[in-house]
């Protein structure tokens, strides 16, 4: 079984993080999911995904004081395997875990996904519960100096230890019989702890013995360059940037972190920009609003996010969405970057500007992204000396999310565009 | 109260560890304590101090695998606070804690001193139990982000909430009713911890609640240079090294610590070199052996220790003292230099040796101690062009180790010192 | 000869950084000594400093480009040492360097001082100059890679290379000669540069070769913490901060600064909060100025500095003096401190407020100022619960900027202080 | 001009370092250029690079106290240019530089290139000399805080005077008249420099502006992985070691260095494992020496930068060539992978082994090489579970080195290999 298989382009989906944090519970997600089998499917999006703390009683209940409330009950099988908890999500009732929702999600003909933190529950370690498929117990697995810094839930699990595998093991068994298409792994792929490097390879590993084709996602970023063919080996898609929102000193910064990893993108190996925060979010955060992103840097992120090839999980709440974002989700022509694009690289960038190209994989086709990064309008200049003449001399360009068409002399041209706005142009040879 | 007055001088005393690591026993301090009142008391040792896990159960049963047996069980009050297990300290049934053995100390005319960790037990949080003095249960004070890299006992305390001082002095109240005169606080001064600085002033202020002159000792070291002025205005005495054992590189280790610190030991303030690894040690820790250090180099960490005004404690088995150790400890004339000397200066190092001068306080005399860093005998000159020629031209030097009195014509002179090391002199004027 | 004993005081003095920058003359020099000695002289203040670059031709004539014009000519004698240019300093004329002008300052009672940068001219290293006392060239003894980050004029010394020694040895003999009692050696401590200290060392061994007691004074800082017993073995003054400007922040961090050095201020020894931007200064930089500071922040910098016990050097253009500052200068009952005050200590500091504490050392009394270090007045309370009550208790005490008396009943008391202001307290016991 | 198509494979060539240093003369480089011409040529080596210090006279004659002597005279034009100095080179003779070794170079079919220095000769600056094609001087371009630590000839230039690529159009333009092929501009690639990224964009834009296709190669390395678009964009190859030599350690080290860059090779885009220490080496640097490395450690060598398609580049005096090592250089079916191979990954890397695949652009092949990094002859097992079972299957597969074939029943299979030792294998499908 080849990981790079699981997921031959880039991830598409909803993420239930920006819009619910810690409180989404089972009919909103089946409602999400809804409205994206009805109005999304046929685009590409297939991905239904629920985020952080699933598990966790209460959650959401403090917010004032906690985003995770430290100490609190945790819904866990006899094995130390974190459950989903009944009151949120009922259909977990009698041991099903999360195989009623994970059916219903397939019936729509989509795909489930889950959040996981790295290792073991803090609660498992300190009652001493069995690990199923081994004579350890959670006690003696667990590694009491490794935690997560901004999460109470979880003891890292012990690299010295064989039966941290078999833990690991037990847990994607539970997840394949629930039926998981994806589980994105937080806690575990950050600049500042390079230690977890052995816990990717056991999720790889468990992935594996499971035999189902589920993708792994790392989070919380940013990513390790130096660790760049590590990620490469055992993952599927790994941030690239800490938790990413609607502001655009966040979004002009994307541009740095996808130069530096824009050589690392290929066939089940996704460097990942991090959830759309469009339409309304935050609501679990304290108060609903609608994206913070003007309509030109929403523009500027889809084309960024396609011309780089970064999955694409949409952060809004699906059934609230308007037809300016849906319009934004749809248009076929940029989304078929994600599955036609190749090569794409950054051609220039300074504080004002950036730009990227890239070939189409079956037409004789290049595509063109302009990038105006200042705070007004601006011209945008595409002066690219040492690329061959024959690609933009007298073609006829097309502008993807307008429409509009022009012709080049040569190389070097210019175009209007607003303030942190974007044109994406497909130029056919 | 003043803290500075808690010590008039560096405390002089026993500790555990470096015998028994976490597995003491109420029998066996009291042999220490014994033997201490008969034979060191009248050359002012007077501190018996329990080191680590006086509170855990089972502690050192597994030794081969752990040195602390994580997510196990400690014994502790309703109030989350630990007390001594009674399976080795059973003089602390029906909750008497060490009181009993506070007050066997007492009556030798000796001072009772325990060992703690920064914060609350981690099992106290999980449990949700009380906090004396305060509504706040110990999951709402606990951190879960503060813990200790290599003990799994404790959360650390959050620093914004102010039922954390009320834990802290709840502690404070039980210790002063058993009598304890000394706390070492662990995992509490490092380098690499900063943010203790909060956990230090609140334990300070838990001390001046509790009405006793309890000595505040901080660890594990090495302690950061440039917080030393919140170290001298909390506490009395605070590590400048890691764990120190019976090692030449360590020991050479110490002059360059000596050397930064040496401004900064004044009366209540005290930078500490950490305990004297002498005569049988390391029992605990899975074979007991005599220490590897040479006399000579013994004779070097008592002259720096005494030079500098280090607290001196014992690591050895004191019912196990042979003469030569003892004679070590008990050298009147050497021990003066804690209680009477003043000003300690470097007046020179490199890495093949090193001087310190400093002034006796009542006697018009002072002190010159000469070292040889080098793995070979070897002359070791003494020229000061800078001090006042009056110093020593023409006096009479006393060696305190041997009693050897030499002469010197002026401030320049040399003398013959073995490998590792060192001549104490007193020079009377 | 003890350097410690070359000044048993804090040095007082003028420095023409501030008000001229690289390009004061002979001429300004003796005004504003002249000044001083008709008006300062008597409260102390004594040393005369000509500041960087009394060697570079057309020093300042390029502001608009460089502050050290580079790859410039320099006065420079045949043994690689530089001189005044006659310029602007007629009388070094005939190779008398500053003899003429040290001898003049030294006619009105006061002491000269000048400026170098450590090393060796870069134009003497590629011309291949001669070394005084030495068969070596100065390209044998300049060290192509130690270079002045700020400034172009010189290469460092080979420590490796024993007629290095001889070089520093030459400068100070011909030092020596002139009559300067004061040298600043900059670009040779800041926490970025250790390896400057082997050239402290061989300065520091040239000074005692002279015979002459020149105060050595080093820069740019921050000094480091780490090498304070080095600083305090070889040097008499070392800054404890970069440049200090007429800016509040710059002020409120010397708190910190003054925190952390504060052990380290004993006869003979300094750390330096570097020079006073009082009245008028800025000229050399572009366009005079008056000081920034308030009236109120001009108290606390003046009572920090005596309290703390910093050198205080001048950097105000002395002939413009109005009587505020002169009062600010020749107030007794403040410079007292200087030479009377002993073991100054901060008692607390935070974000809006600060205490220090010392005694005098003839007089029982004590010193206590009180710091406000907020944007807006403020009560600030003294609450030492650790403090001998008999310090405060029922006494008078006198505030030495307003003459004003008050009395506590206790240690505990507060008084009202303007924005950024302080309170130099005086109490008799 | 595209830069990318100055060297559309890794280049293949002589460097006169390893073996002469400083040292090398135009007889001597001539000879190497006729072996290569003779016996090299045809299996595609064709660079013939002078490296460091053709300008610096009496080069390499101070040996035993300098590498490079400091503060010496460099033979320069009027302009401020390096030429090369006649001694060594007689044919430069008469303003000629380099045009005549040049020529003779290209006489033979071979290629030519030299070595410079980021920056502007020390000497021109402080000489005040011209700048070709400007008004400014070099004193006025020169940074007189930006040099380089370990060789004193230049200073760098100012990146905020446009005049300072003036003076770098000057230099390609001149090296253009020569016939230069290929410039190791050195002190520029390193990660604790990266402010030499606006050099590099200088070197780029001299180069297209003097219209020859000059091969831009940086130094010295490691270069920064996050600047690896910059390098990609502005250069053709890249040092990512420190200088390499013939040391076990430092091969060894090289695996992680590859694992690091694999993903940046790329067409006009070589990441550079530097010189191959082959053969006799190290004459001006004290002592010739045969190369330290075993036969099987040269082999490693050979495949791992072939597999990696790093640039080619023998350190060797190419006139003692012996056949053994004549042979490793001209093994066409080990070379065909610069030329050939796609797409190289590593598989695995431990501490003990290593393994790499990369694809043949033309035939249907695979290339597999397997490393021993023991110390130890070892069963190396390759063991890949998730690739296509089609490619190994029961195919033959041939090792390059030595021309045995074996079968394999499917990705799983196991191979004794000699310490340090490998086998390149290719696979026919």
């Amino acid at each position: 079984m080849n990981k790079n298989n699981f997921s031959l382009t880039p991830p598409m989906g909803w993420n239930s993080y920006d819009y619910y944090d810690t409180a989404v519970n089972e009919e909103q997600v089946k409602a999400n999911a809804d409205y994206m089998a009805a109005n999304l499917k046929e685009y590409g999006w297939e991905y239904v995904v629920v985020d952080i703390q699933w598990y966790a009683l209460d959650a959401g209940t403090q917010r004032d004081r906690y985003q995770y409330i430290p100490f609190w009950e945790v819904a866990m099988d006899e094995y130390s395997r974190l459950v989903p908890c009944t009151d949120r999500f009922p259909s977990a009732k009698d041991g099903q875990g999360f195989k009623p929702l994970a059916d219903y999600i397939h019936s729509l003909g989509l795909k489930f996904g889950i959040h996981i933190m790295r290792g073991i529950p803090r609660a498992a370690a300190h009652e001493h519960r069995k690990v199923f498929g081994s004579d350890a117990t959670a006690n003696e697995i667990a590694d009491p100096s490794s935690i997560c810094f901004w999460n109470p839930d979880m003891y890292g699990l012990r690299a010295d230890r064989e039966e941290s595998q078999a833990y690991y093991n037990s847990l994607f068994e539970l997840y394949a019989q629930w039926g998981v298409d994806f589980v994105k792994c937080d806690d575990i792929c950050r600049y500042d702890m390079p230690s977890a490097k052995k816990e990717i390879e056991m999720l790889h590993h468990a992935i594996l013995a499971c035999k189902r084709p589920i993708v792994l996602s790392l989070s919380p970023g940013p990513a390790l360059i130096n660790e760049a063919w590590h990620y490469e080996k055992y993952a599927n898609m790994w941030r690239i940037t800490d938790d990413f929102w609607d502001s655009w000193p966040l979004l002009k910064n994307m541009f740095e972190r996808c130069e530096l990893w824009q050589n690392h993108v290929s066939e089940g190996c996704y460097p990942d920009c991090d959830m759309l925060p469009l339409g309304y979010v935050g609501k679990g955060f304290g108060e609903e609003r609608y994206t913070g992103f003007t309509k030109e840097e929403q523009v500027t992120m889809m084309t960024l996010w396609c011309m780089f090839r970064s999955p694409l999980m949409l952060g809004a709440e699906l059934t609230k969405l308007d037809e300016w974002t849906k319009g934004l989700l749809t248009n076929k022509d940029v989304l078929r970057l994600l599955t036609h694009s190749i090569g794409a690289k950054q051609m220039y960038r300074d504080s004002k500007k950036a730009a990227w190209l890239s070939r189409d994989t079956e037409e004789n086709a290049w595509y063109l992204a302009l990038f105006n990064l200042e705070d007004t309008e601006g011209i945008i200049e595409f002066k690219e000396t040492e690329l061959e003449e024959s690609i933009f001399k007298g073609k006829a360009y097309e502008e993807l999310w307008t429409g509009e068409t022009i012709r080049a002399a040569d190389n070097n041209f210019s175009v209007r565009i607003a303030a942190h706005g974007a044109k994406l142009y497909k130029v056919i040879e």
